[in-house]
């Protein structure tokens, strides 16, 4: 097996630095918007095993990436507790039932994970077998204070005022709340490690948002039990697990102490700054400004080199954007990218 | 005059901590949507001095503000060189002739400040008239790399992928563009300042997208030659300037390195952790999370309290949020916030 990607998170030597891309599989691919047009709707494509795990493997028969991930959606817990998730293009994801008051949040039912989300069990099973050891499987979560501003806000937002007055103004409430989230979290993760899944990643899309104290308090506290609790489930093997919280350049020292394996980072942030801050405790994934693919191959390719650079010669890196692609980049950039990573990074 | 917002920005003994709000003249005050609607629109509320000055005042006879602040907009430069700016409620900005091309670019006039935007310095000198000295006036700019981002943009972005492309793919136009416009900032900041503004301030909304060498090269340069110009032609009267880039936690050093007066802070970084990082080189302007305000009287007492904790007993603080207030605020609340400020921040 290609093992780089598990190496790099274990800040082992590897023979050139590991590469995959947030959201690989995804619009930005003509085959994948094929497989997604059959399939109907977004939802019905991560509901579906075969297709899930079709465009899983897309990206992988392009690009020379050396990790997989998991075709999902970070809402599909929320979803499994009843809040009746839907997905327009161009509009982004909705809730039919968000959380609007104590009974709505005390009324949240435990999710029992093989019936409520074992579709995401079979693609993870049916990747694993597909990949026949290829390169390793990445499984992933949204974090509980991500998913609880989606689950309270009703969808996306820019102010978080609802979410936040909840914090606010009913701080044990919100516990409550994040404390049922996060226990779903540790059971779809812990799930899709028995699976297969041989590495995780935890999305605090919108931990950013907040304050320091917030922060600390309402997601990295959750992020913490997390990391905790696969540690403790895992039966002797090893799984780790990557932290990204969006915008969390300021608290990299505190992610660092969850006892988590890397930590991605978003472009704002350079990697020689975060080395210097966390040293050797952790790896590091990222960084790279996603609208640099807007770019030329040219320019690309000494994107990736001075990040390369900036990092500098040591174990480590898992090269990656720092955040998703987006739908309009020519693939032929991502080709540019993987490859260039790869032959500037190759240790002599 | 109250003096203490001008003593803070200099680091000097004051006998309570001074408190302005961003966007404190605004949509959540009634008695500014009166004037608005009377105006008719947005523009021709900045567009009229006697209403922008009117607007000004608003807040000032509510609440017991420190500073007021020139009520316009950060777009009126680009306006002025006749990008033809139109302003929709809940849309936000748009530009009629965005610039696409290199001859756009090229084509770009230089403004001249008494002819385009002579209503604004109308504005400066009405509202020092009417305030009398009771409190000082602060004038303001976007910053270069902001105002640029909505010029190609045409409006308001999320990905920002035209700025951006034109950055990584040409940027020497790029930065034959932020040249031109930080020639007009300079200019438009001046006139402020001869109009009668005791202070400037820099609104970099956007520097917080771009990766560490980008901020620096596209954004931050320009912030500093800004500073410098100001400097220079102040004839000895120094007019302290702020420089504030949301979302700029990660660049605190460089920023302070501007020789600028003081640096603003969003929520996102805390004022302690900031004051170590650049010691009494500047002064520091935040930085509650604006969504407290949506919260209790209390918990909005509470936060002001934690945030004066934070940055301790020392002298260059000026209280603020960390962004704009939002329209939704009951005014109250900022009545409460900058009681609290003032109380629980008394030098005994």
């Amino acid at each position: 097996m290609n093992d780089r990607f598990l190496r790099a998170l274990r800040r082992q030597p590897v023979d050139c630095t590991p590469v995959w891309i947030m959201r690989q599989a995804g619009r930005y691919l003509p085959e994948y918007r094929k497989v997604r047009a059959q399939a109907g709707d977004f939802l019905a494509l991560c509901q579906s095993p075969e297709l899930a795990c079709e465009v899983t493997l897309q990206p992988l028969r392009r690009f020379d990436v050396d990790a997989a991930i998991l075709f999902s959606d970070i809402l599909t817990v929320p979803d499994a507790m009843g809040l009746g998730l839907s997905v327009q293009e161009g509009i982004g994801p909705r809730f039919e039932s968000p959380l609007r008051s104590r009974k709505d949040i005390e009324n949240l039912p435990a999710v029992n994970i093989e019936d409520e989300l074992g579709y995401v069990m079979e693609a993870v099973r049916l990747i694993r077998a597909e990949l026949d050891g290829k390169v390793p499987l990445i499984g992933f979560s949204g974090s509980p204070w991500t998913l609880a501003t989606y689950m309270v806000e009703g969808g996306g937002s820019k102010e978080f005022s609802r979410v936040k007055g909840l914090m606010h103004d009913r701080p044990g409430l919100m516990h409550e709340l994040l404390d049922k989230v996060c226990h779903a979290v540790i059971d779809y993760l812990s799930a899709q490690v028995n699976a297969g899944a041989q590495a995780l990643m935890v999305f605090d899309t919108w931990g950013g948002v907040l304050t320091t104290p917030d922060y600390l308090q309402f997601s990295l506290r959750y992020l913490h039990r997390i990391v905790s609790a696969l540690k403790a489930t895992a039966d002797g093997q090893h799984v780790p697990v990557i932290l990204f919280t969006k915008g969390g350049g300021n608290w990299l020292e505190p992610i660092a102490e969850t006892g988590c394996d890397a930590i991605g980072l978003d472009w704002t942030i350079s990697l020689s700054a975060a080395r210097k801050r966390v040293g050797h405790k952790v790896a590091l994934q990222g960084n790279m400004d996603p609208t640099v693919l807007y770019a030329s191959s040219g320019k690309v390719a000494r994107e990736v080199e001075r990040i390369l650079d900036d990092f500098g010669q040591a174990d480590g890196h898992v090269f990656n954007l720092g955040h998703g692609i987006h739908p309009g980049i020519e693939p032929d950039r991502v080709k540019t990218l993987v490859d260039t990573v790869h032959r500037a990074s190759k240790r002599t």
